[in-house]
């Protein structure tokens, strides 16, 4: 007893315009999302960041049950035989798994990795399973951690754990493969901007930028205040490449033996570190209406008068009858001006303040935190109102965050101006581009600027590659990436 | 191409009164519950068995918001100075965890284990966070895989990882420790009744029994057919044993230093395994209603013939619109005999079989899994009916299930007595008992039968404990267990 207390307090948040990582550093510690555990590179999600993503699980897990979708789950560790199998998968993934070596006390004949994503193991089952093409397509999916040694951690965006959800697919044709890619990737957008507000570039990676041991990777690309690119959902087409090396195999309409095709997909709990990144502003979190744990918090003011206690609790029910999460927080430690705080700094949608003047009037003060507007409304009514209130702001959310992205988005003629651009006010730059890969690994190489994907809305904007010259095949989008 | 396939396929069950264990085996692999995984010890949850985990999922996670608990997620590995804090609790779990000795290619500076359960890294938190009486209680659950590696393992009964829950809280007095810990206890064994259909022995370890570092350890405890005990859920307090070694304390409302009191609880996919052996028979699984993925299939007979196919899908519809998960098997590839015992094998509760001579004559063939019972029903308000239906079969398959257990608990006046009926009519022995702890480990050396619980609903057999001839102290509950 008697021991110092080690607490760490964020006194205030960094403007976002001073120090940019600082600030999200301290929006989520103060916000109480995370915390740093004492494995390095690991993380603590408390209540407040799970809820976020116990509601973006809720979202996709009915969209893949809509889509004919199971969950299932495989073992944590890998044989590290297994994982060899497949040469580009092995090469992408060794380096950053965590080896499970002994069992007790015993020295195990054959390592094990913490699953860093479970192409190999689904596969090494789906060779023992499948049979016939009657049984496909399989179209399984599971929620878990997977674990990648990461050598810089940040949060939500890079951790050497995270929580994801992985579909694992496989198809009679090649036609019905790349339609689930395709399916899958937007219900990952719909997601983005349905439930986090956030719109999305969606296309399909370079070869140097693909998932290790795919035939194609497509990607949804969020752009953050910052101007750098959030890579926040993949789905991949791995063709026969897995199925040739596992030996997954079934007999066909016409008798013979052939491979099936697969895909996999997946988004992560970095989707939280996006959504921040897209919404947030100098009070802290800005949540988006169908995102956040509290979408409503009621705030009593002079709350010991007669009469405002009830009328705030008959105001709380109201709501929740309409289905809105909502908070009545009567805690008579704190005074109404640090909730309004606390609240704002949480990015609570939506703050009710209501008082014995209010109620007299027949009102209550509706406060947003998005564009923070605040002004009387009628009590009668004020459920329905609220509801509608909910969806204006995430529909307004979601119009601003496009806005800011492309007023961020730029186009150039040089790579000079390219270069001086990306430095300046950095966002997304929309170029032609000649498809080598020789070309995009010296533009990276030099400015840290990557291919976020090859977008399916294709313009064009000329004829040549403005890095070298050659030829354009492709309308690219760039970006510095988190 | 053309390798031998080495599909495994189970043509029948093995009758329970031939061979239980393998009885169970081939029930989970037939119904494609789980299969076995590369990694020895570690199992794969196929979609209709993990199903089943996301109904139990469901009915806790919303009992324990409604006590007012919230989700987190704490890192999935654990420092092995972390695990060595508390004494008892490394004794118990380090001969039985996972290693993780590289993080890609280098050496870690100190080994990390998985965690086999997470008191130790929720407490290293809690020490963290923790300042004042006013933060408290602490209500956190997590859901997650844990690994314990097992020597002999069995698909959800014993498998080096599995699926569970655990909550961690901390309370400011030893009172409100005591009564959550109860509370908790009582949540499971309302999930055990009201959606497994399993009646469970409730009541306290004995102090050989309790989890390693615990002050004492409930449980709730079923009886499986074969008159084997299965532990289904524990609720441990721990008073302040791991906050005392973690040094978690706080300002005390008189200013003083306190340590926190402390508790965890959890339930696992073993509970599978206990409703597969409570309510199981040789024809498969009999699934309790509320806990069935498919509620009620319906098998169109004779479905070329026009106007069938029709009435089955408006009789789907209206079931759904009840909130009845059902099914309408209407593939042709298959016969309708084919599919009664196939639905009948996975435990469906309730077959609807509709033909053009039902439609006629304005029914459907009803048929219950449990009992076997089948006969006529009219169409007009089946939907009711069989939201009712459903409720009766959960009632009845828990009344059994009672009778059963009932059935197979015995009391005996000697020693002799004792382990003559544990072997020829295994089940729950009714015994007074001394409370020795040498009295109970002899035994168990003898018999292999443990105190299972000593019951909170205490009845009076006698003055002398049967075993040692010393007086009695408490009856408790024995058997053979998993």
């Amino acid at each position: 007893m008697g021991k110092n207390k080690d607490k760490e307090f964020v006194k205030d948040i960094t403007k976002m315009e001073d120090d940019f990582p600082q600030w999200y550093t301290d929006v989520i510690k103060k916000t109480d999302l995370v915390d740093y555990s004492p494995v390095k590179g690991f993380m603590v999600i408390k209540p407040y960041g799970y809820a976020l993503w116990e509601n973006i699980q809720s979202f996709l897990d009915r969209r893949f049950k809509e889509t004919g979708h199971e969950n299932c789950y495989f073992p944590l560790l890998i044989p590290e035989s297994l994982l060899n199998k497949e040469k580009e998968h092995v090469e992408g993934f060794a380096p950053e798994v965590a080896w499970v070596t002994h069992g007790g006390d015993e020295e195990l004949a054959e390592r094990l990795c913490v699953r860093p994503t479970s192409e190999t193991i689904f596969c090494s089952m789906y060779s023992k399973w499948l049979t016939s093409y009657r049984e496909l397509p399989y179209l399984y999916n599971q929620w878990c951690s997977v674990v990648r040694w990461e050598k810089t951690t940040r949060p939500f965006l890079r951790t050497s754990e995270f929580l994801w959800q992985e579909g694992h697919t496989l198809h009679e044709t090649a036609e019905e493969a790349q339609t689930e890619t395709l399916k899958m990737l937007s219900v990952y957008k719909e997601m983005a901007e349905d439930l986090l507000a956030i719109p999305m570039i969606v296309g399909k990676k370079s070869e140097k930028e693909k998932f290790a041991g795919a035939e194609s990777t497509y990607t949804i690309e969020a752009l953050m205040h910052d101007g750098k690119a959030l890579q926040s959902g993949t789905s991949h087409n791995f063709a026969q490449h897995f199925s040739k090396a596992f030996d997954i195999n079934f007999q066909g309409r016409e008798g013979d033996l052939e491979y099936p095709h697969q895909t996999s997909w997946g988004v992560s709990t970095r989707l939280i570190g996006g959504m921040i990144m897209v919404h947030g502003d100098n009070r802290g979190l800005v949540l988006p209406p169908r995102l956040a744990p509290i979408q409503v918090v009621i705030v009593p003011i002079a709350q010991k008068k007669e009469g405002v206690l009830e009328r705030a609790e008959e105001l709380r029910k109201e709501l929740a009858s309409k289905g809105i999460r909502v908070k009545l927080d009567d805690n008579v430690n704190y005074s109404p001006g640090w909730k309004f705080n606390e609240y704002e700094m949480k990015g609570v949608p939506i703050r009710i303040e209501i008082g014995p003047r209010d109620i007299e009037n027949g009102v209550a003060m509706v406060a947003r935190r998005d564009n923070l507007e605040k002004g009387p409304v009628e009590l009668d009514g004020i459920g329905d109102g609220m509801v509608k209130l909910l969806d204006q702001i995430h529909d307004d959310m979601l119009n601003r965050a496009r806005e800011s992205r492309d007023a961020k988005t730029f186009t150039f003629e040089t790579y000079d101006e390219f270069k001086q651009k990306m430095e300046e006010t950095p966002g997304f730059a929309k170029t032609m581009w000649c498809g080598d890969r020789a070309c995009e690994e010296s533009v990276k190489t030099e400015t840290g600027v990557s291919i976020r994907c090859i977008p399916f809305e294709q313009e064009n904007l000329g004829d040549v590659c403005p890095f070298c010259g050659k030829p354009a095949k492709h309308m690219v989008y760039m970006a510095k990436a988190y």
